[in-house]
Protein backbone atom coordinates (compact mmCIF):
# COMPACT_ATOMS: atom_id res chain seq x y z
CA UNK A 1 0.00 0.00 0.00
CA UNK A 2 2.72 2.45 0.68
CA UNK A 3 4.46 1.74 -2.26
CA UNK A 4 0.82 2.13 -3.87
CA UNK A 5 0.90 5.98 -2.67
CA UNK A 6 4.33 6.60 -3.27
CA UNK A 7 3.81 5.61 -7.47
CA UNK A 8 0.27 7.74 -7.40
CA UNK A 9 1.90 11.00 -5.75
CA UNK A 10 5.16 10.74 -8.40
CA UNK A 11 3.05 10.74 -11.29
CA UNK A 12 0.76 13.56 -9.89
CA UNK A 13 4.16 15.34 -9.36
CA UNK A 14 4.96 14.58 -12.80
CA UNK A 15 2.88 17.03 -14.04
CA UNK A 16 3.52 20.66 -12.65
CA UNK A 17 7.10 19.12 -12.71
CA UNK A 18 6.75 19.15 -16.48
CA UNK A 19 5.02 22.20 -16.95
CA UNK A 20 7.44 23.99 -14.94
CA UNK A 21 10.44 21.81 -17.26
CA UNK A 22 8.74 23.99 -20.32
CA UNK A 23 9.14 27.07 -18.94
CA UNK A 24 12.80 26.52 -18.00
CA UNK A 25 13.52 24.86 -21.30
CA UNK A 26 11.96 27.90 -22.98
CA UNK A 27 14.03 30.40 -20.75
CA UNK A 28 17.04 28.03 -22.19
CA UNK A 29 16.21 28.51 -26.14
CA UNK A 30 16.07 32.71 -25.41
CA UNK A 31 19.14 32.66 -23.34
CA UNK A 32 20.74 30.44 -26.50
CA UNK A 33 19.16 33.13 -29.03
CA UNK A 34 20.69 35.84 -26.36
CA UNK A 35 24.35 34.65 -26.97
CA UNK A 36 24.29 33.66 -30.22
CA UNK A 37 23.43 37.57 -31.23
CA UNK A 38 26.06 38.32 -28.52
CA UNK A 39 28.93 36.08 -29.97
CA UNK A 40 28.19 36.94 -33.47
CA UNK A 41 28.19 40.53 -33.20
CA UNK A 42 31.52 40.62 -31.30
CA UNK A 43 33.08 38.58 -34.08
CA UNK A 44 31.87 40.36 -36.51
CA UNK A 45 32.69 43.81 -34.65
CA UNK A 46 36.18 42.63 -33.91
CA UNK A 47 36.79 41.39 -37.35
CA UNK A 48 35.94 44.34 -39.18
CA UNK A 49 38.21 46.45 -36.57
CA UNK A 50 41.23 48.25 -38.13
CA UNK A 51 42.24 52.20 -38.42
CA UNK A 52 44.67 54.12 -40.81
CA UNK A 53 46.14 57.32 -39.47
CA UNK A 54 45.49 60.21 -42.11
CA UNK A 55 49.62 60.93 -41.03
CA UNK A 56 53.16 59.30 -40.54
CA UNK A 57 55.71 59.65 -38.47
CA UNK A 58 58.79 57.83 -37.18
CA UNK A 59 57.47 56.11 -34.37
CA UNK A 60 53.71 55.26 -34.80
CA UNK A 61 52.49 52.87 -37.18
CA UNK A 62 49.91 53.94 -39.89
CA UNK A 63 47.61 51.13 -39.29
CA UNK A 64 46.11 49.27 -36.67
CA UNK A 65 44.16 46.41 -38.16
CA UNK A 66 42.77 43.27 -35.15
CA UNK A 67 44.75 40.92 -36.85
CA UNK A 68 47.91 42.72 -35.60
CA UNK A 69 47.05 41.68 -32.29
CA UNK A 70 47.48 37.09 -31.74
CA UNK A 71 44.92 38.11 -28.81
CA UNK A 72 42.52 39.82 -30.80
CA UNK A 73 42.56 37.33 -33.62
CA UNK A 74 42.04 34.52 -31.27
CA UNK A 75 39.36 36.30 -30.01
CA UNK A 76 37.25 36.61 -33.16
CA UNK A 77 38.02 32.74 -33.91
CA UNK A 78 37.17 31.88 -30.10
CA UNK A 79 33.62 33.61 -31.09
CA UNK A 80 33.17 32.53 -34.05
CA UNK A 81 33.56 28.48 -32.50
CA UNK A 82 31.26 29.11 -29.90
CA UNK A 83 28.66 30.98 -32.07
CA UNK A 84 28.71 27.97 -34.19
CA UNK A 85 28.47 25.99 -31.55
CA UNK A 86 25.53 27.44 -30.02
CA UNK A 87 23.43 27.36 -33.32
CA UNK A 88 23.81 23.98 -33.74
CA UNK A 89 22.59 23.25 -30.13
CA UNK A 90 19.14 24.89 -31.03
CA UNK A 91 17.44 21.32 -31.89
CA UNK A 92 18.51 19.95 -28.90
CA UNK A 93 17.24 23.05 -26.74
CA UNK A 94 13.66 23.06 -28.75
CA UNK A 95 13.62 19.09 -28.14
CA UNK A 96 13.76 19.96 -24.42
CA UNK A 97 10.99 22.19 -24.97
CA UNK A 98 8.95 18.94 -26.28
CA UNK A 99 9.96 16.31 -24.30
CA UNK A 100 11.35 18.14 -20.81
CA UNK A 101 12.02 15.35 -19.16
CA UNK A 102 15.18 14.25 -20.68
CA UNK A 103 17.78 13.72 -19.00
CA UNK A 104 20.83 12.45 -20.48
CA UNK A 105 20.51 14.89 -23.44
CA UNK A 106 20.72 17.75 -20.44
CA UNK A 107 23.90 16.35 -19.07
CA UNK A 108 25.28 16.56 -22.37
CA UNK A 109 24.57 20.23 -22.71
CA UNK A 110 26.02 21.22 -19.56
CA UNK A 111 29.29 19.68 -20.32
CA UNK A 112 29.39 20.78 -23.95
CA UNK A 113 27.52 24.54 -21.87
CA UNK A 114 30.62 24.28 -19.38
CA UNK A 115 33.48 23.37 -22.00
CA UNK A 116 32.00 26.26 -24.70
CA UNK A 117 31.83 28.99 -20.91
CA UNK A 118 35.67 28.53 -20.53
CA UNK A 119 36.95 28.79 -23.89
CA UNK A 120 34.85 32.23 -24.37
CA UNK A 121 35.58 33.72 -20.75
CA UNK A 122 39.21 32.70 -22.10
CA UNK A 123 39.21 34.53 -25.09
CA UNK A 124 37.01 37.52 -23.85
CA UNK A 125 38.99 37.82 -20.88
CA UNK A 126 42.76 38.04 -22.99
CA UNK A 127 41.51 40.69 -25.62
CA UNK A 128 39.82 42.98 -22.26
CA UNK A 129 43.29 42.85 -21.31
CA UNK A 130 45.02 43.58 -24.20
CA UNK A 131 42.30 46.65 -24.43
CA UNK A 132 43.25 47.82 -20.96
CA UNK A 133 46.45 47.78 -21.81
CA UNK A 134 46.20 50.21 -24.71
CA UNK A 135 44.01 52.44 -22.65
CA UNK A 136 46.43 52.67 -20.16
CA UNK A 137 49.45 51.55 -21.34
CA UNK A 138 52.34 50.19 -18.88
CA UNK A 139 55.29 51.85 -17.33
CA UNK A 140 57.23 49.18 -16.15
CA UNK A 141 57.33 47.05 -19.23
CA UNK A 142 57.47 50.70 -21.44
CA UNK A 143 54.16 49.75 -22.70
CA UNK A 144 52.67 52.69 -23.86
CA UNK A 145 48.84 53.61 -24.29
CA UNK A 146 48.32 53.21 -27.98
CA UNK A 147 44.63 55.04 -27.26
CA UNK A 148 45.36 57.95 -28.00
CA UNK A 149 46.33 57.49 -31.69
CA UNK A 150 44.74 55.01 -32.77
CA UNK A 151 41.16 56.24 -31.21
CA UNK A 152 37.95 54.62 -33.69
CA UNK A 153 40.87 50.96 -33.59
CA UNK A 154 40.37 51.41 -29.46
CA UNK A 155 36.85 52.00 -29.28
CA UNK A 156 36.02 49.44 -31.81
CA UNK A 157 37.95 46.63 -29.84
CA UNK A 158 36.29 47.87 -26.59
CA UNK A 159 32.91 48.02 -27.99
CA UNK A 160 33.17 44.40 -29.38
CA UNK A 161 34.10 43.24 -25.41
CA UNK A 162 30.60 43.80 -24.67
CA UNK A 163 28.81 41.13 -26.77
CA UNK A 164 31.04 38.22 -25.54
CA UNK A 165 30.75 39.25 -21.89
CA UNK A 166 26.90 39.08 -22.60
CA UNK A 167 27.43 35.67 -23.87
CA UNK A 168 29.49 34.59 -21.13
CA UNK A 169 26.55 35.51 -18.38
CA UNK A 170 24.11 34.21 -20.81
CA UNK A 171 25.92 30.83 -20.89
CA UNK A 172 26.53 30.91 -17.13
CA UNK A 173 22.55 31.23 -16.31
CA UNK A 174 22.14 28.08 -19.13
CA UNK A 175 24.12 25.79 -17.11
CA UNK A 176 22.37 26.89 -14.32
CA UNK A 177 18.92 26.70 -16.09
CA UNK A 178 19.85 22.96 -16.76
CA UNK A 179 21.25 21.82 -13.44
CA UNK A 180 17.54 23.31 -12.26
CA UNK A 181 16.07 21.32 -14.98
CA UNK A 182 17.66 18.12 -13.47
CA UNK A 183 17.23 18.41 -9.95
CA UNK A 184 13.27 18.51 -10.92
CA UNK A 185 13.63 14.52 -12.24
CA UNK B 1 -0.82 -2.78 -10.91
CA UNK B 2 0.93 -0.64 -13.25
CA UNK B 3 1.61 2.14 -10.48
CA UNK B 4 3.06 -0.62 -8.28
CA UNK B 5 5.39 -2.45 -10.48
CA UNK B 6 6.58 0.97 -11.55
CA UNK B 7 7.68 2.25 -7.62
CA UNK B 8 9.07 -1.59 -6.91
CA UNK B 9 11.35 -0.60 -9.97
CA UNK B 10 12.42 2.98 -8.58
CA UNK B 11 13.11 1.72 -4.92
CA UNK B 12 15.15 -1.34 -6.82
CA UNK B 13 17.20 1.35 -8.52
CA UNK B 14 17.46 3.76 -5.66
CA UNK B 15 20.08 1.52 -4.32
CA UNK B 16 22.42 0.96 -7.13
CA UNK B 17 22.20 4.53 -8.18
CA UNK B 18 23.11 5.85 -4.73
CA UNK B 19 26.15 3.71 -4.74
CA UNK B 20 26.91 5.27 -8.38
CA UNK B 21 26.63 8.33 -6.74
CA UNK B 22 28.71 8.01 -3.88
CA UNK B 23 31.34 7.78 -6.56
CA UNK B 24 30.95 10.88 -8.51
CA UNK B 25 30.46 12.74 -5.08
CA UNK B 26 34.31 11.10 -3.68
CA UNK B 27 35.61 12.12 -7.18
CA UNK B 28 34.10 15.82 -6.68
CA UNK B 29 35.90 15.93 -3.40
CA UNK B 30 38.91 15.06 -4.74
CA UNK B 31 39.28 17.33 -8.07
CA UNK B 32 37.85 20.21 -5.14
CA UNK B 33 41.56 19.64 -3.20
CA UNK B 34 43.08 19.49 -6.58
CA UNK B 35 41.82 22.83 -7.80
CA UNK B 36 42.55 24.15 -4.37
CA UNK B 37 46.09 23.21 -4.25
CA UNK B 38 46.54 24.62 -8.13
CA UNK B 39 44.77 28.07 -6.87
CA UNK B 40 46.69 28.44 -3.73
CA UNK B 41 50.00 27.28 -5.72
CA UNK B 42 49.29 30.25 -8.61
CA UNK B 43 48.36 33.06 -5.89
CA UNK B 44 51.26 32.29 -3.78
CA UNK B 45 53.92 31.86 -7.00
CA UNK B 46 52.54 35.07 -8.24
CA UNK B 47 52.79 36.88 -5.68
CA UNK B 48 55.44 36.19 -4.50
CA UNK B 49 57.20 37.18 -8.17
CA UNK B 50 59.72 39.92 -8.23
CA UNK B 51 63.01 40.61 -10.29
CA UNK B 52 65.32 42.95 -9.20
CA UNK B 53 67.97 43.81 -12.73
CA UNK B 54 71.53 43.81 -11.45
CA UNK B 55 72.15 46.53 -13.57
CA UNK B 56 70.45 49.87 -14.64
CA UNK B 57 70.38 52.08 -17.60
CA UNK B 58 68.06 54.72 -19.32
CA UNK B 59 65.47 52.71 -20.86
CA UNK B 60 64.97 49.73 -18.86
CA UNK B 61 63.32 49.89 -15.18
CA UNK B 62 65.53 48.35 -12.51
CA UNK B 63 62.96 46.27 -10.75
CA UNK B 64 59.71 44.26 -12.40
CA UNK B 65 57.12 43.14 -9.62
CA UNK B 66 53.98 41.42 -10.51
CA UNK B 67 51.79 44.02 -8.71
CA UNK B 68 53.40 46.55 -11.76
CA UNK B 69 51.13 44.44 -13.88
CA UNK B 70 46.96 45.25 -13.50
CA UNK B 71 46.45 41.81 -14.54
CA UNK B 72 48.55 40.11 -12.12
CA UNK B 73 47.27 41.77 -9.32
CA UNK B 74 43.68 40.67 -9.98
CA UNK B 75 45.34 37.12 -10.98
CA UNK B 76 45.90 36.67 -7.63
CA UNK B 77 43.41 38.41 -6.04
CA UNK B 78 40.73 35.80 -8.40
CA UNK B 79 43.03 32.97 -7.54
CA UNK B 80 42.79 34.03 -3.50
CA UNK B 81 39.09 33.91 -3.80
CA UNK B 82 38.19 30.63 -5.80
CA UNK B 83 40.89 28.69 -3.50
CA UNK B 84 38.52 30.35 -0.48
CA UNK B 85 35.40 29.36 -2.11
CA UNK B 86 36.99 25.80 -3.11
CA UNK B 87 38.07 25.60 0.27
CA UNK B 88 34.12 26.77 1.79
CA UNK B 89 32.80 23.98 -0.49
CA UNK B 90 34.19 21.02 0.99
CA UNK B 91 32.07 20.79 3.66
CA UNK B 92 28.91 20.19 1.14
CA UNK B 93 31.36 18.20 -1.10
CA UNK B 94 31.38 15.76 2.22
CA UNK B 95 27.62 15.82 2.85
CA UNK B 96 27.12 14.48 -0.95
CA UNK B 97 29.20 11.50 -0.15
CA UNK B 98 27.10 11.29 2.91
CA UNK B 99 23.96 12.01 1.57
CA UNK B 100 23.92 11.50 -2.47
CA UNK B 101 20.73 11.79 -3.51
CA UNK B 102 20.56 15.73 -2.45
CA UNK B 103 19.38 17.43 -5.05
CA UNK B 104 18.92 21.13 -3.91
CA UNK B 105 22.25 21.51 -2.98
CA UNK B 106 24.43 20.58 -5.70
CA UNK B 107 21.85 23.12 -8.14
CA UNK B 108 23.22 25.14 -5.64
CA UNK B 109 26.70 24.02 -5.99
CA UNK B 110 26.44 23.99 -9.74
CA UNK B 111 25.60 27.45 -9.43
CA UNK B 112 28.49 28.78 -7.58
CA UNK B 113 31.02 26.69 -9.58
CA UNK B 114 29.73 27.82 -12.85
CA UNK B 115 30.50 31.89 -11.55
CA UNK B 116 33.94 30.54 -10.00
CA UNK B 117 34.83 28.75 -13.06
CA UNK B 118 33.75 32.18 -14.80
CA UNK B 119 35.77 34.35 -12.48
CA UNK B 120 39.60 32.02 -12.51
CA UNK B 121 38.85 31.69 -16.25
CA UNK B 122 39.14 35.24 -16.83
CA UNK B 123 41.49 36.19 -14.35
CA UNK B 124 44.24 33.31 -15.97
CA UNK B 125 43.64 34.58 -19.66
CA UNK B 126 44.13 37.92 -19.09
CA UNK B 127 47.66 37.09 -17.12
CA UNK B 128 48.00 34.73 -19.94
CA UNK B 129 47.76 36.83 -22.53
CA UNK B 130 49.96 39.77 -20.53
CA UNK B 131 52.60 36.74 -20.04
CA UNK B 132 52.46 36.12 -24.04
CA UNK B 133 52.92 39.97 -24.70
CA UNK B 134 56.14 40.00 -22.31
CA UNK B 135 57.43 37.21 -24.18
CA UNK B 136 56.80 38.17 -27.45
CA UNK B 137 55.81 41.80 -27.47
CA UNK B 138 53.66 43.68 -30.48
CA UNK B 139 55.48 45.21 -33.05
CA UNK B 140 52.21 47.22 -34.30
CA UNK B 141 51.87 48.94 -30.87
CA UNK B 142 55.35 49.18 -30.59
CA UNK B 143 55.52 46.96 -27.17
CA UNK B 144 58.93 45.24 -26.60
CA UNK B 145 59.23 42.09 -25.34
CA UNK B 146 60.29 42.04 -21.77
CA UNK B 147 61.42 38.52 -20.90
CA UNK B 148 64.71 39.08 -22.72
CA UNK B 149 65.57 41.96 -19.63
CA UNK B 150 63.19 40.09 -16.97
CA UNK B 151 63.98 36.10 -17.23
CA UNK B 152 63.49 35.22 -13.79
CA UNK B 153 60.29 37.21 -13.45
CA UNK B 154 58.77 36.27 -16.96
CA UNK B 155 59.53 32.47 -16.01
CA UNK B 156 58.01 32.77 -12.55
CA UNK B 157 55.01 34.23 -14.01
CA UNK B 158 54.51 31.92 -17.19
CA UNK B 159 54.31 29.09 -13.99
CA UNK B 160 52.49 30.52 -11.55
CA UNK B 161 49.29 30.26 -14.93
CA UNK B 162 49.77 26.21 -14.89
CA UNK B 163 48.06 25.87 -11.60
CA UNK B 164 45.08 27.83 -12.11
CA UNK B 165 44.95 26.68 -15.49
CA UNK B 166 44.84 22.94 -13.73
CA UNK B 167 42.06 24.73 -11.48
CA UNK B 168 40.12 25.83 -14.63
CA UNK B 169 40.15 22.00 -15.68
CA UNK B 170 39.26 20.84 -12.74
CA UNK B 171 35.80 22.58 -12.03
CA UNK B 172 34.62 22.26 -15.25
CA UNK B 173 34.84 18.72 -14.33
CA UNK B 174 32.86 19.34 -11.21
CA UNK B 175 30.40 20.90 -13.36
CA UNK B 176 29.82 18.18 -15.17
CA UNK B 177 30.01 15.54 -12.51
CA UNK B 178 27.06 17.68 -10.58
CA UNK B 179 25.18 17.27 -13.28
CA UNK B 180 25.75 13.52 -14.10
CA UNK B 181 24.76 13.52 -10.46
CA UNK B 182 21.42 15.36 -10.79
CA UNK B 183 20.77 13.25 -13.94
CA UNK B 184 20.77 10.14 -11.53
CA UNK B 185 17.90 11.47 -9.58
Amino acid sequence: METKTKAVKLEAGEASRAKGGRGVSIFDLILRIVAIVGTLGSAIAMGTTSETLPFFSQFVQFQAQYDDFTTFTLFVIVNAIVCGYLALSLPLSIYHIIRSRAAKSRVLLIFLDTTMLALLTAGASAAAGIVYLAHNGNSSANWFAICQQFQDFCQRASGSLIGSFVAVVSIVLLVILSGIALSRH
